[in-house]
């Protein structure tokens, strides 16, 4: 074999490993969204054993965390990437730091479901809740989406739709509130449900981090805690 | 210059700059324990000035992470580490991301003691809260100081300690809502003061990463996500 296969040989074995880390992140965010479907649902229809699933699955979030930060140290000594595929494993280290507390977030909305499903149930209590869920459910969904296509603009539109997110959940928040005020009956049952609104509302700041390290790792450009409109400025141009 | 001295000079070079980097982590420490101080300060005494500071000066705390992030880039670039070398900068770059989080946290607790300081003051309303942010801030004393000294029997007893410090908050939870039940006028502003303890609790929790963190760095073993009865046997054979 001359020198020149050899290189290539090396350089594909790389390309395969970098390849395998971006599925097993699109694999983790895959269970990832499945915990917090699975969340919802047992959120709106008072079902325990699904929230009690969900706390359970929460371990294998956690060893998908280990595993994949494992293979990027390992890749980091080994193959000493640069440039592109260096930015590429720090963005993943951080992506999978995020998925995991958007896993843990997920976990305490099931824990406030199981809480819930055996307190006096309000009609449509839950609507609202359903629908922030599903807002943040499909910021995940999107986020990742951006990750495995490298879609500056799709991670764009993702985190712009963070604020309206944080908009829909001041608006619940401040629902639930009056409701306290005029039920204190019932504040230890909504305090539960307010717990779960700011899960949810912490799983679409997550999902906004991931969209940050995909513009820095396609555009090489730290975007984190700079104003949208400076960001779309620098993007757009 | 020999081949020896060339390689002795980069090795000193390359010291320099991982010293450089620790010094630069501890002082971003240093400033996010400020905040938290201040902003605890702000919400005891009704310091609306010096809750705005706070929230001023989190931009400088984004800023280091931001610095810090790019400078650990450039090493692993340029210097591609191997072993404990590249097990500091993982850690590093998970560290300043806990920090960063410290930082908006301390930073909520500010935007929250500006809001209380135009409500009634109910007499010993904030002592408790007090007496838990003390405990977090030193938390994170501490986790700093056992990385500045790479001391894992330190930093094992940090995370230990997070659990005393969610029974504390619990405990404040529990009281407050039961005032909330008895006066509910008290509700929103209540509410306020609840939002501050739970910022206050997720520090805490920062600081536990933060130590898991030294630990994985000095033992190259990853703990996250382990029972502590297992840390245990496993770093005190």
């Amino acid at each position: 074999m001359d020198k020149n296969s050899l290189g290539h040989h090396i350089s594909q074995q790389f390309n395969a490993e970098l390849e395998d880390i971006r599925s097993k992140v699109l694999a983790m965010g895959g269970l990832v969204e499945q915990q917090i479907q699975d969340a919802l649902n047992a959120l709106v229809t008072a079902n325990v054993e699904l929230a009690e699933n969900v706390v359970k699955n929460d371990v294998k979030v956690n060893a998908l965390e280990v595993n994949i930060d494992e293979e990027c140290a390992r890749i980091l000594a080994r193959r000493q990437p640069a440039a592109s595929d260096l930015r590429l494993i720090v963005a993943v280290i951080k992506t999978i730091t995020d998925l995991e507390r958007i896993g843990d977030e997920a976990e305490k909305v099931a824990r406030m479901a199981a809480e819930l499903a055996n307190l006096e149930r309000p009609r449509n209590q839950y609507h609202e809740t359903q629908h922030l869920g599903e807002s943040v459910q499909h910021m995940v969904h999107d986020a990742l989406d951006a990750f495995a296509r490298m879609d500056v603009e799709a991670a764009l539109k993702v985190a712009l739709y963070d604020e309206e997110v944080d908009l829909k959940y001041e608006g619940i928040l401040r629902q639930l509130i009056t409701h306290m005020m005029e039920d204190p009956r019932s504040i230890k049952r909504v305090m539960d449900v307010i717990w779960s609104i700011r899960a949810l509302e912490r799983i679409g700041d997550h999902a906004k981090n991931i969209c940050e390290y995909i513009i820095y790792l396609v555009k090489g450009k730290d975007v984190r805690h700079l104003g949208f409109d400076v960001i779309e400025k620098e993007l757009r141009p």
